[in-house]
């Protein structure tokens, strides 16, 4: 069993799915535990969850719960994709780089091309040439643009950037999908704008499919597919059972759903850890010998780490993750990582620092 | 929100999977909810969940914990078969009946060659018959005989059946998967046998990978696929994390099966769900209107019900499934089956009945 | 080399695939071969045959050479279906026992559902039937009806049999594959009734898709996919290169069509095929021993034989294939079947059956 | 019909699929259309040619015909990767670029890696770092290293390159695959050096399966897919079939292997077309304007094209491709090619170079 040993923060920032669940959706668990409901999704549960999420985005989007990121991201992608498509994404996105080639299994052969752009960002030259290119029959028919709203460099685009990148797409004939995985924290990230509610970041924005993500949030493990372009959604249900995503006991991915969007839990979550990283990211800021590579805007810091110093922190257990070349680390906060787990991560670093 | 409305237990016999999560099981939930602990199943939660599964089963197997039974089937099958292969089961096999053609999707074309049984039960001529017809390579060459236990007749393989089926198998090459979505509910039943203890009814009778259930015995979610036959478990993790069933949180899955395992709460319950079904069994058998399609050997109930009689109980708000022909129905129980439920409906049922 | 030994027409009735090229073909392809063409389809002569394929139709279809008839049926059904679709056709159909899944393998899953019928044909009924029963998101959504036409059993259907069949279809919402590898055979069977042309065995009687064979009919390997429905062939050329189909010499393909089309040669050749086999369904129907297993419509006759008689002709050499039950055999004819084969082969089963 | 107009040879240099067939092709085809012979393969033909393959390359590999180059390399690389491996290749190979993802398609989902390497070709570090990298389950699992020979870019592998490549692959376990769409060019290249027959530049240099390309050679359409390490062979036929590469009438596929085989006629057009090639490289070469990309090795020639001389050709009729970067051409060569249609081209070009 985990326990509060000493060394129980050593993983508090090798990723936001190290940290566990939070109070509201354990609490919503509990609470859906009662009596006998229909399964598949014919429950109350299901269905309060489902208008919650039509309710935040202020429209009548189509909504499926599935259990992780990765079923959530290919098969929105697959709804969209046949098997001689290519979607188009960033070099760094998740689809490209993390996810064992799970666009290509659910949808049978699309390709993902992956695109350049800097601190995880796509601008719309990149794509609108990407979009251009073609070959006849003899490559992949780019078919949608994939964003990823946090970005992989904990980044965040305005709901002005990503309508440009929308723009273009739709110019090429391209659907839209956002992976986001971290969109509550871009959510909170840009939430004292004005225009930037949900429904600006996404469908207003010209995004058809949103990958909206619940497990890095504070859930045990439940994504929502949203389709914000309904036409997409035909049949979606038969795709979701046939690739072993539809849940018989249907209320507990739903009731995670409710522990977060209950009270905007799931925004104030999200800027925790987003508080977190900034300060985590000011601290770092602080120290002579290092260098942040990204700006702070969601959950992530990347910082630049001489090698003797990501030695000495991992000689004293911590547990992070290198992201570009040999001298780049990403740092993540969650909604479970406390002020405590910075000081101690940052009198280690100044121990080994100062060792030097 | 579901209550303790009157009509709460309406769909206590609809299925297996219209239960909540055992208290077990949910008491494990919280207890793994500390601390932050590495992603991916590199935690000691899972490890132990993990260790625990093999001393079940008496045998140093791989274990992988995914999120449904659809999945656990159909990635349990694409691990032994290629898109060109021949799955032999029971036409009434899950696999065959109700998973939307999953196993075709997760192999890339792999088709399930469904044979006749009395009670959902396969015989070895049968099995033989159907693994010795070939037609070269115009036809899908049969590769795997998938059983299930229990089946969905809610019968029980005895273990020397089992074994006299893996036999056969055997000698047309093809190995052999066991659907045990309602495994518990089979080594309840047995469990007063010698010579059928879990590792007697799955290894030792020749079955090479089973798919253990957990969501129908009391947990939220979760099923374990269990290679007994190691080499099959070659590069599988690469597999259930393309096909979108790695759990960043893992934990929350493994820790289900701490609940279960532990002081054996998984066989008690099974156990309570099969007295329930016995029960019921018993009692319709009662009624002279009424006859009874299947041996109670689970918790399963089969039973041919007039149409008047059906039509009424379902006017009362019950739910439950036609399974055979026009006057066929499926009853249902469970580890929450309570005998009010089974009185609330034996009630109702006698009610209608009497108003013929 | 094969030659003109003793033995050179025992493969005469195995099979309409077993006769090589008809010379019209190959007078056709000698011709394609000047001088530097583009390649992959933008070429004269595969315009040309297009074009002649559009005017046989008397309609605008669109029209893709393929090499062989799993790969046109294959295609056909997976431009009309996603991987959780079903496919209804006759058990008996070239989709369902001949292809090894080939349709489960380019559609990435969708399932062949089986139907019966006698004498290889389906009825409305049945495929109401069919069409009709669901289970919500557990089973493969029916999608496209699958007929063939002349059937696997060498009867044909009548236009306003297959227009019954669309009706029905169209009423479920249904797309119309016509498995037409023989093709040929069912349009010179019913050249001489009105309204029995090709557009009357296809658009007109609401076909969507149409696999033209021009294999069995005299060319090499080659088949033609005839769009009818124009919106099912958008994007079709991705399908096809991305599967191995699209051929660089495509001139070479399409040269064959010219050469089938040309003066009617691939409509003469059939109905010498035609010929053929009712001669020898005739003849075979004289002994008293024997018995037609199906009217003869077409170019195949299936014979029931006893034992003796099927042992002493594969003693002599001949080959061709058990089809029902153990003494149901079928022998085929062909464009390349000559009298003197009939007379080998009835002047053997004389010898044969006065023998016993 | 394509005819022996003023325009004839404007596509003479546009690739080598647009010629046609060799005169030795047409006569084994024609040889071939006599009597009826056994399909599927199971011929005096198809074993002929088998054999004669075996012979060519000294050793008892398991060969099988199918129709396209694409199919012959997603075929191969499906017989070696499951979907969530990786294929290595270099970036400008066919089956990165030209292939509209047809091994993502036959494997169900394996992703093609793209690796940098100058003038077409891979080096053994470049390789080694590829299969290095990796990433746990996350990302495809390094399976096979595919090698062209002769390369996109018409250069050369010695054996001994190959050799090292191979070398590197089985440190990783990986397996190797050699697409030979121009493996005649190559062969011709390298016939007058000591060790460097067929053998030594497939199976005696470490490689496992070889897509042997006949349409470019001469043939109409056919490629022999060669296996050396005759396990992955295993099953093969059945996936040859399920994906629609099996021909009905094989003995024309085989046939034409029987044309280009006999009295060493493959390497003789390949010669034919590396000395068309070799000829005009040296004449562009000695345009002041103009500039080689790339050594011509086999049967390609790259050539720097001011924009005006592009045009100017253009202008004339003749078609050729863009292959890097704005001003590179490539113009290929084959059997067909004729020293009038080098004449006419370099006429052309000398006219447009006057006219600047």
């Amino acid at each position: 069993m985990p326990d509060a040993s000493p060394t129980a923060h050593n993983y508090a920032f090798a990723s936001d799915n190290t940290a566990g669940v939070c109070p509201e959706v354990l609490a919503a668990l509990a609470e859906a535990n009662r009596g006998h409901v229909p399964s598949y999704g014919h429950d109350r549960i299901t269905h309060e969850a489902t208008d919650r999420i039509r309710a935040l985005f202020e429209t009548d989007c189509e909504v499926f719960f599935v259990y992780n990121g990765t079923a959530a991201n290919a098969l929105s992608l697959a709804s969209i994709c046949s098997s001689y498509h290519a979607i188009l994404a960033h070099a760094d996105a998740h689809v490209e780089r993390d996810e064992c080639a799970a666009p290509e299994f659910f949808s049978g052969g699309a390709r993902v091309v992956p695109l350049p752009g800097s601190l995880g960002k796509l601008s719309p030259d990149v794509v609108d040439q990407a979009a251009s290119s073609h070959h006849e029959v003899h490559a992949s028919k780019p078919r949608v643009l994939s964003l990823t709203q946090s970005t992989e460099w904990g980044t965040v685009y305005s709901p002005a950037a990503i309508a440009a990148l929308t723009a273009t797409a739709r110019r090429h004939n391209l659907a839209v999908h956002l992976d986001g995985a971290r969109f509550a924290n871009a959510a909170a990230a840009l939430r004292d704008r004005p225009g930037a509610t949900p429904a600006d970041l996404t469908w207003r924005a010209g995004v058809d499919v949103l990958s909206f993500g619940g497990t890095k949030n504070g859930a045990a493990g439940t994504e929502a597919i949203v389709f914000f372009n309904r036409s997409l959604a035909a049949e979606f249900a038969y795709r979701r059972k046939q690739s072993g995503q539809l849940a018989s006991k249907m209320r507990f991915l739903a009731a995670q759903w409710l522990g977060l969007l209950r009270d905007d839990a799931w925004l104030r979550h999200a800027a925790h850890a987003n508080a977190m990283a900034a300060r985590l990211g000011r601290e770092l800021g602080a120290f002579p010998a290092l260098r942040l590579l990204a700006p702070v805007e969601a959950n992530a810091v990347f910082v630049e780490l001489p090698p003797a110093v990501a030695q000495g922190l991992f000689a004293r257990g911590w547990h992070f993750y290198a992201m570009m070349g040999e001298h780049g680390y990403r740092l993540m906060c969650s909604w479970a990582t406390q002020p405590a787990d910075l000081d101690a991560f940052l009198g280690d670093l100044r121990a080994v620092v100062s060792a030097q």
